[in-house]
């Protein structure tokens, strides 16, 4: 069970990957985009997966864990209620969309470069709310 | 889909209610008792879930921030696989056991209690091992 | 000594007075206004200082908290040299006039008042940089 | 100005030296050192200071990385007033001797070996009081 689905009490997380992205934005959608950023991200920072992780420079691993601290402090805040949760989301965008980037380019990254892609448009909906 | 998923390639987490505290320390399960007693907590601490939390005062406010902020950092350290998980699951479990016991008194705030029932059962395990 | 004075080398961190909002912004000055911000709201938060922090409401400790959390992700990144960092100050400051308006309606919160006031102008100044 | 003048309002902060290790451990010394000692090994993990810190491999940043949050947290704490700062701390102690250790090994890296090793004193003697 998601952590998410006891907080918003939601009947159906697994819908998530239809509504990320779409027309209308989801803050649920949102939490978890942010969530799995990053797990995803810290988890390759420390070489833990993907496989590739073990192989990164210094500089990726700094950038995978900025983009892992600010998806943590977005999720936080949307957790909270912040009012200004939508300002947080909209400068996580942009750094998920440095690491896609970054991620995209290095054989065997690509689990973090979806996970920064699937972000970055979630936040992109949620910033442009706010 | 939990952000667990991906990172540890887990093909079902939905069976995590059968293995905590259950006879083998999983993991997986410490992670996810982590992470969900985090945002139970802090959703709790910030007021928005469950209703009962509105009306905290701030005692509680802060006995559940800082269960949260030591359930994030165990689960962040089992992400990165920290050889010193296990001491830090030991004190996380001590601080969940004082929030359950909080929680427990008060009328509405049973789900931050369970979260917290369950997150100390299973680091409870995982400190064992440490 | 202050933390900073190892990490940047600085001769001297007693003019830091002098130099928030004036006309050249300050690195070091925004690092340590945010972290002197930080660790007034948070001590305030918890009700350990000022006194008057101990009659706060769950609103106010929430937002000291949000305030908190935020300064301490834009002094982690400016330790970092994060090239988003600019980006950071900018949402920082916005949270830090928030908290300070709050904070100069209470009798005895003062203290926070003027530390979030310090560290909103020091990243006006940083964010405008950006 | 110190941040933790402010917060707990002491006279004189330069004498932390004299007292760190010393036979009485002092709270303020203790916050003093984690806070430092945050901020160093941050620095260095991310390649700003040292000027070695920018030749480090990844299993150096992470291990950096961890002392940093521990530290953080445990700073954290102490400025909460949580009555389980002194289990954080004895952790803490334990994560600044291991990056101690290794930080002694590599060359230009001193700073940091000593910033463990002032924090992990201080940390160890609240730690006792616990």
């Amino acid at each position: 069970m998601s952590s998410s689905q006891t907080v918003f009490d939601t009947g159906n997380v697994d819908d998530t990957s239809q509504t990320v992205g779409g027309a209308a934005p989801s803050p649920l959608a949102c939490l978890q985009a942010c969530q799995q950023c990053h797990d995803t991200c810290r988890a390759a920072a420390f070489g833990i997966s993907p496989a590739a992780a073990q192989e990164l420079g210094a500089d990726e691993v700094r950038l995978l864990l900025e983009c892992a601290e600010l998806c943590q402090l977005s999720a936080n805040w949307q957790l909270a209620g912040s009012r200004n949760g939508g300002q947080i989301c909209a400068v996580c965008a942009k750094v998920c969309r440095q690491c896609q980037e970054r991620c995209a380019e290095i054989d065997g990254m690509q689990p973090c470069a979806a996970a920064c892609q699937r972000c970055a448009e979630s936040c992109e909906s949620m910033g442009a709310m706010a």
